[in-house]
């Protein structure tokens, strides 16, 4: 839920001028995306999306996040196509901040998805994965294993403030996750942020996935750890096993896993939940006065990790052997 | 800026499962509307604005408010049509708040009009005013003269905390207001609140008037004021008399201001800025903790209302003789 910018009518006539999609019919601002400013712009040309990026987005990682969405609706993943201007760039600068217009996609976001969602994500995940390969640019991790530690310098003071152990908690599966993150498990480009408010749905049917701003270099069963998070858990914590037999079962259906990554997947998982539990933690913490979005809950991540703890094998989260 | 309310995944395929308009293709919060939630839905049957009304609106104006869209839908106003469902309805509930769903408008706000646009502002509301005629339902202006001693009584205490000797200069106005405010002047229904962001332009041409929600009975040239003071002044305070002009000239196109309503004028212009001096000054003081909304400016009232003080006669608003 973000606009952050204003924009002035003369520069958005100017801007939209550099484009070939005819006279502006509607621009407004629209409550998406945490980290810029998206406004929905209706053209003679047809609808589309502009985002402002504000200072979390770093403008050295822009040439990546835009060529990686031209790479993949190249390779037919429905996906924002950012658009170009007449002189052929597709990020321009508008109210003082970089600016891109990309291709409006059609859906709607599940709050709750069901099992049919779950299989449709997994076979739109390895899609992506598939898709992604061959792109040249590369971004490591700024959120990987090497980054937690830091994020939980920063915040575990408090920790158990939120709530009591938390901070040992972390501790533990932090040292873990360091310890034993396991090396040499095929790579690739992921999305890294595949939650359910970033993939839209026409009916059963997914229709696009969206926000590639986390979008990195990393392990590829890495990103599944992170969708079995995001996805297959019931709102009082538990595990839904039968998302995630759906899940696996249509990533599979288009990339199969290898022996490697089934065998680390219950640790990716712990590591997934230790990472957006750090990084909710360390929100939470740190609100800034004046700020109308509720930070997301870590506590959510806390209980995920719990079942982690108590994963046996990948056998545990629906992989058919 | 405001998406109250979430709706949940099942409750919204019910709700437009209602209406004669084929599935849902994309739900967005949109940045706008202070009182209420809105989104911008797409759907096959066309591109429509999805409206919850919040706690700061009376659930007993509503047939009003939908009943007067309907009205000046009707008689060629462009504005938002309510939608009506399979029963006939154009009011429903979703999420457990009133909810109605309106036709889209395209255009863009301007937010600083030229003196086109404020030709093209005085054609347009002089068009409302005559094509609400006739309308059935009536509202009292509850910000009306007899509605602003309540809100000086709640501010006038914190007054010059904002500016020194502001209180002074309210309570002035106010009691001017109250013992010349002019009576049996031509009233209807008026739109009260039609700022720069409530009127809509596709390049030079106004395509729609929205935000009907602080629409009342009152009389037709308190309207003509409000807006003399919403669009006519630049941004460091002075009046723009060609603009003035435009506005006036573009009103009296299509409907002709009476003797007693030009005479009026300059009070009535008073009273308008007298208004939004009024309710700026309690929101800036009444701010709750953790809104991102930044109140708007009461000063800037302040100023339109020194700038009134100094008129002699309507003619001083670019009224032709």
């Amino acid at each position: 839920m973000a606009v952050y910018t204003e924009i002035a009518d003369e520069e958005l006539t100017d801007f939209i001028a550099g484009y070939d999609m005819g006279a502006v019919l509607s621009l407004k601002g629209i409550a998406e995306g945490v980290e810029n400013s998206n406004f929905l712009l209706r053209a003679e040309a047809g609808s589309f999306i502009l985002t402002l990026y504000e200072k979390r987005v770093n403008p050295d990682d822009l040439p990546f996040f835009i060529g990686l969405m031209q790479h993949l609706a190249a390779r037919g993943v429905n996906c924002p196509l950012p658009v170009k201007n007449r002189a052929g760039e597709a990020l321009g600068e508008l109210a003082g901040r970089p600016a891109c217009i990309v291709t409006f996609l059609d859906g709607v976001s599940v709050r709750k998805p069901g099992v049919g969602h779950c299989r449709e994500l997994g076979v739109a995940l390895a899609g992506l994965h598939q898709a992604a390969d061959g792109f040249a640019l590369s971004r490591p991790n700024a959120l990987g294993v090497a980054g937690w530690r830091p994020l939980f310098d920063a915040a575990a003071g408090r920790a158990d403030d939120i709530a009591p152990g938390l901070g040992a908690r972390i501790g533990a599966a932090l040292a873990e996750a360091e310890a034993n993150w396991p090396r040499g498990l095929p790579t690739g480009v992921i999305h890294a942020d595949l939650f359910t408010d970033n993939v839209f749905f026409i009916g059963p049917k997914l229709s696009g996935v969206i926000d590639f701003y986390f979008a990195c270099n990393d392990a590829l069963a890495y990103d599944v750890a992170i969708c079995l998070n995001a996805w297959c858990f019931e709102a009082d914590g538990s595990f839904n096993l039968t998302k995630g037999q759906a899940l696996l079962a249509g990533y599979q259906s288009v990339r199969r896993l290898t022996p490697e990554e089934v065998a680390a997947l219950p640790l990716l998982c712990r590591g997934a939940a230790l990472r957006f539990l750090l990084t909710r933690l360390v929100d939470w913490l740190n609100v800034p006065p004046g700020v109308l979005v509720k930070p997301k809950d870590p506590l959510e991540y806390d209980r995920k990790l719990a079942f982690h703890r108590g994963v046996i094998s990948a056998s545990d989260y629906g992989l058919a052997a």
